[in-house]
């Protein structure tokens, strides 16, 4: 039984690309609802830039924190891949060729084809444990309560499963989601009195745009399917007195 | 002359939804290019919970070691909206109904239609500056170099053009993007190189797939025009070397 452990996580977005806006993050959204499905609750999200000090200090106050530390991004070849050097820092192991990876990449290449570039992403705090990566072959790694993956949001997405059986998460979060032809403020105090008459679910009121039509999701969310029932039927009571539509999101 | 002025702010996204992964945060980025193109960079951005004491402890970091700070979400009608309460506590100012923000929502809304729900958004920090919403009423707000903004990203977009007076930028930060049909560990030595003789410049390297292709795309960013043309004409000189196609991106 692993009832009302609660496990919690954090994610470092490592990369200049998210902050300058260039790049729009999604793989915050694809590690947390991965996370949630087995019961890790992400309490917190930081994107940093590439540079060494910030990465070491960074992950040196999240992971006395949280029960994991997933980081994305810095892993490649290129010049502004620091994270596996700054991971070795940050732990003060020494940041050296990874056998094990070394042999998955020099197969996984053609002869010769295994350059020095491609060589760079091997490098790798001593005796990482690797986290395999099906889709392009150079791995990812994990020291302690700290898992690092790359940028690239398929490749990501790819090597999730891998890590299923290193993760032990709590009781899996629930969530149930009401969506309703209203706004916000026709719901508010009727909603906060279910909230506190509900302390241990999480009630999210969310507006919506769509198809041109306003709304509201209502999205409540706990590990127990009980105690979020109870909360969804004081709501459909309520939303059934002020004669609200349901519509399907 | 503004030049040679470093202007840094931090975007602190507050919301359970985004930390669930159940929203994928888009304000980031607009935010982010938006501050870009007047000179203000990005360095730090947090996704934290709706918790009153999380929002004062990040938003008291955050505050006293960049220049601006903007935060998203919470300034709605419901009982999950607590920015506003959070931000009058972090700067230790009395949380009260904002009279200007009253009287704009007063006349948005049909007569009777201002109920107790709708109030509650103008109830802010006190002697806070309103920031207008063109979008939806509700105006946000600014205290000392704290600009609190709504989450809907429709509603946040609206807002930012009648903020750019209160934002005094640096040098806008320019960027070049030199995409390439290649893969990282192809170019990852030559532009070492380039790196190492062009310090001031921030050179990132980010592999896309595109129409079911690879390719990697090269951003130059600085302040300085020249020093980017100077970086660009050295990379040229390689992708011309090694014979790399550029793409249109």
């Amino acid at each position: 039984m692993k009832k009302n452990i609660k496990v919690n996580a954090a994610i470092l977005i490592i990369g200049n690309e998210i902050l300058s806006g260039r790049t729009q993050d999604t793989n915050t959204s694809t590690i947390a609802l991965w996370l949630n499905s087995i019961g890790v609750k992400v309490e917190e999200v930081r994107v940093i830039p590439d540079i060494e000090k910030v990465i070491i200090d960074t992950v040196n106050e999240l992971r006395k924190v949280n029960n994991y530390v997933f980081t994305t991004g810095g892993i490649g070849p290129t010049h502004d891949d620091i994270t596996a050097k700054s991971i070795s820092k940050a732990f003060d192991i020494d940041y050296e060729i990874h056998k094990e990876a070394f042999k998955i990449l020099e197969a996984y290449y053609k002869p010769g084809e295994f350059n020095e570039g491609r060589q760079k992403m091997v490098w790798m705090p001593k005796d990482a444990k690797l986290i395999l990566n099906p889709t392009s072959g150079a791995p990812g790694f994990n020291v302690k309560n700290v898992f690092c993956l790359p940028g690239v949001p398929s490749i990501l997405k790819s090597m999730l499963g891998g890590l299923k059986n290193e993760i032990v998460g709590g009781e899996p979060i629930l969530s149930q989601t009401i969506s309703l032809r209203t706004v916000e403020s026709e719901i508010a105090d009727s909603l906060t009195n279910v909230q506190n008459k509900n302390k241990d679910v999480e009630i999210g009121s969310y507006p919506f745009f769509q198809a041109g039509k306003l709304g509201v999701s209502i999205v409540l969310r706990s590990e127990n399917q009980s105690k979020i029932d109870v909360c969804n039927s004081q709501i459909l009571d309520f939303i059934n007195k002020k004669k609200i539509e349901i519509v399907d999101r």
